[in-house]
């Protein structure tokens, strides 16, 4: 079987971490605040972060040329969602998976 | 419950129904082409369609203000995916369902 | 191309119906409820809905013999789904998506 | 944050690997048969065998209690993708994912 090359293999592996991290940290997240309308926003942020991440290991794992795309937007998604889990605070994982994709994903996207 | 407006319901419903035209179309492809690589890719291609369409689909579901840049992959690869498609031939519900739903989602991503 | 049949192409929108109805009542659920154990699993149970009724309808689509499998599960949860929408109140449209869905998977996997 | 199980993390592991490598083989597949609606048949089980195992990992991310039910028929599923690629030959890889991806959710089915 034709076989990916490693960076791109490693890329895929950090946007499926990044997807499970997202989807388990949004899953299990217990806001603290009042404001409910923040905290609903950023669920959402990583509902959206966590289906890009599948997303753009998918076209990486299709090797279509589109994969550049994907990779610039999950980039860009993913230093969105680390800002907001560290301002959120007690979300590490998150925020370390986040900011692994994003620079792994940028690479791929340049 | 909030409502979607119903310009952002109609593309979904254009992202839903090309994804799952996409994704008929490349299982039931049979190529008639020696042209083996060329083929390989139109598949891997309708494959990504169909993947990037209901991601777009998602991004609009869950309101977040990334599905203008979702929307505009979307919308380039499905007029790619409609070209591709249209030159292969006996593909025009593919070739229908794409241009629909790029012209949809450009309107989303302006 | 092959069409697929029109009780085939029926379920399918209406799993992928239900798909995005559960994504959505998910994402803009407020629970007003202060039993935020219960609020959590409604949410899970809704966000894990809407993935089954994505791959139920992704299964038939590919016309795999195992969609009857993904049928059966897909109305087990969208049943559940609509008791618990049911109890919290206000979600009627969910509601209804997942009856609907769960009718006509029932009948495909029959 | 909530901590998974070792065990579900693992399994988890194990479906997102068998997902990746199910859609790369089935991406780069060149049948060399002449039985086009066999190797068509292949291809779609890889497919939907991808897409069964990235639904089985959303579910144990998500910590439904149906996990066990979309575990059971992932196992099933990937036996059943392990046969038909050790039959056809030259996929080794997607064998082996299939084999352990159906190992850890049988597991996780009981």
């Amino acid at each position: 079987m034709d076989k990916l090359n490693p960076e791109i293999a490693d890329c895929i592996e950090k946007c499926l971490t990044c997807y499970s991290t997202c989807l388990r940290t949004a899953t299990v997240f217990k806001p603290t605040t009042s404001d409910t309308v923040a905290a609903n926003a950023h669920i959402r942020l990583m509902l959206a972060c966590a289906e890009m991440c599948r997303t753009s290991a998918h076209f990486m794992i299709l090797e279509t040329p589109h994969h550049k795309h994907t990779c610039k937007e999950c980039a860009e998604i993913c230093l969105e969602c680390a800002a907001a889990c560290e301002k959120t605070g007690g979300m590490q994982d998150c925020v370390d998976a986040c900011r692994a994709c994003a620079e792994s994903c940028s690479m791929m996207a340049a």
